[in-house]
């Protein structure tokens, strides 16, 4: 090529050498991986999904087929609705929710809609990596505000929302990625009503709220803005199916305030059009099956017992090297080099000699969209069975 | 809502009352449609994708519905890479093409990649409805360049390029959307002399293909531009599944110079992670299965059919009151409205004495980024049988 071709502007906001990296890690054969960030594809109900795509195209051949509305597929949308009723959700009806192509690109609408280039958009720090790129590249100015093992620290917030006033806040409140920690129901009600109170967009980023371990989490954001005056008007929320059901067909949902729902539409349609209706006439005869519940206990019971084992695993072997927070669901446990006895206290580090040993996970590092916690790194607990569990952490051990 | 939302700027870009208006034509149940841009759902080889599915379900039931590469599959990778060498692309492997969430991305990633606000944008006068609005979004001015029968005007499309220095220039060479027409092979060439000649580059947008109904159309521009020295560094291609097998897949594809994807599968990424693993696997599955030319063969066939009894039809009925070139492929006819004998020139006017009548087409003036010609009209033949085409056609003449 005789000259490069002149890209966007926008591309400049955009750091993926960390992504790369990331994902050389993954790539390495033979390796017992703490770093996917995805569920185990041998928990997948092939035959329920199956069957209800053998419905989908006995029942509805057209509307799987053609074109559909942008907004989503009428009955997959009573579906999630009734779904997000059955937990405690009030006054969301079909018609309130569009259907996503992956939660990811709820985020992408709600940068798209909202997000000017210079806007100021509060993170947790760390949050999720795909978001923090997500809204860089429609030109979003990132803070991050601090978090424990609480989730998101609320005095810290309105500090941040006063001092900035972004466009938006973003929260995954429930095992969030990467911390796995939940907001606390008494957070959840003081951040919701600093959403009212400022008058700014809060984001409920909720892919794991289904997969809770012993007791159900606190009622999600969208289930408690009924609850503090004035916040459902400054609430957006983003489902899946990924985590749960299956993340190949694509399903997301974003439920949000009339006019932001109305612009998203618009975004959407011209993103792409709308998602398959094939994958969501699908999810829509898998949901009214009614294997769901099945499903979620089983995915449950499984996760549950890879958290103990890796999380006790993690005690007897690593001792005070690495503190973490025991996650109530979710896939992560997020933990924390002390440094303890001389050990190695960098993420990077660690994870570079963590490979030689033959195990994998992501260092703390690009989880932040700011001022970069070093020390940090996530282990995903979902994907390797209880004895690579085992293994795992043993190679962690000795790495250390 | 006591307040309402701060928006993103980008979104003062885009009109879409002519739009909403055009929704509003498609609503009106009992209706003959020539409006709707899209195929006929009876003629979804339903029976050849239930197979696919269910294979795809059987044979690797995990990476159908395990999370995947922002790329693509690499089995429809290559069946992609595979069907476009049957139609003389050379060198373009399956490491080469990405596959999108319908064609709809492809454009959606253009604009995202290359697009920085201010930048100048040529397109045809007229061309697709969506690819004004997505590029807009994107914060693009628009400039049109004129058409003939025989596609975009390369004398003054040069003109244009050397005056405007556009960031790129999109085209729909092949049965446009909404003209119907095929830039001609000596053309074709000119084109890709200018891509390279003022290095800018060319979006050859190629959905319908495809669907020729006697002769197949010259060579993609994409597979002219082995002929043609360095056009290939200045053209990216849109590739779709939607016009010949089915729009709910959502599958489509993008081929372009290798920063360039680079770059769209990062924007990718982070706009929906990948297109739905389990559609991208059915289509594999579908094209591995050897169906595909009997599917051609009779879509071809009934488009042929639909449009000859159209265009007979238009000459009988209306005579000298609309000008059109019968269409080679495609599923649109474009008309203009004369005036002669006193009847109604405007398109929009003629299309509301339609929807009386009870026939539903849709006006030019949306087609257009700039100086709309308020006479024009599109109407396809794609989804109604030959009575209702005689049927309708007849109302037409009524409404006149």
């Amino acid at each position: 090529m005789t000259a490069s071709l002149p890209f966007a502007s926008r591309l400049s906001k955009v750091e993926t050498s960390a992504i790369r990296e990331l994902f050389k890690l993954l790539g390495k054969p033979g390796i017992i991986s703490f770093a996917g960030g995805f569920p185990d594809a041998a928990m997948f109900d092939v035959d329920g999904i199956r069957e209800a795509a053998n419905a989908a195209l006995e029942q509805e051949p057209g509307a799987a087929l053609q074109y559909g509305a942008t907004e989503g597929y009428g009955p997959l949308r009573e579906q999630i609705a009734s779904m997000m009723a059955g937990k405690g959700v009030r006054g969301v009806q079909a018609n309130d929710l569009i259907v996503t192509t992956g939660s990811q690109q709820a985020l992408d609408l709600i940068g798209k809609t909202m997000i000017s280039p210079g806007d100021k958009v509060i993170v947790e720090g760390p949050t999720f990596l795909a978001t923090i790129q997500c809204f860089r590249l429609y030109g979003a100015e990132l803070i991050s505000a601090p978090v424990d093992g609480e989730g998101v620290q609320p005095d810290a917030l309105e500090d941040l929302i006063r001092e900035h006033q972004p466009k938006l806040v973003y929260l995954i409140p429930t095992f969030g990625n990467p911390t796995g920690a939940t907001l606390t129901l008494e957070r959840r009600k003081r951040v919701l009503a600093l959403a009212a109170k400022y008058q700014t967009l809060f984001v409920e980023d909720d892919p794991y709220g289904d997969l809770y371990f012993d007791a159900p989490p606190p009622p999600s954001m969208l289930a408690l803005s009924s609850e503090v005056d004035g916040s459902r008007d400054w609430l957006v929320h983003c489902g899946s199916l990924s985590k749960v059901l299956s993340p190949g067909l694509r399903v997301g949902w974003l439920v949000g305030p009339k006019s932001l729902m109305a612009n998203a539409v618009m975004c959407k349609q011209f993103s792409d059009a709308h998602t398959s209706t094939f994958a969501q006439a699908t999810a829509a005869q898998y949901l009214h099956s009614g294997r769901m519940p099945d499903t979620l206990a089983k995915v449950r019971k499984v996760y549950a017992e890879r958290a103990r084992t890796m999380c006790d695993a993690l005690e007897r072997e690593l001792g005070t090297a690495l503190s973490f927070v025991r996650p109530g669901g979710g896939l992560f446990v997020w933990g924390r080099l002390t440094g303890q006895g001389g050990k190695v206290a960098d993420g990077n580090e660690f994870a570079k000699r963590a490979i030689e040993q033959g195990v994998a996970f992501v260092p703390g590092t690009p989880f932040f969209a700011a001022d970069a916690d070093k020390a940090t790194l996530r282990l995903s607990f979902a994907t390797a069975d209880l004895q690579r569990i085992e293994e795992g952490v043993q190679k962690l051990a000795r790495a250390l």
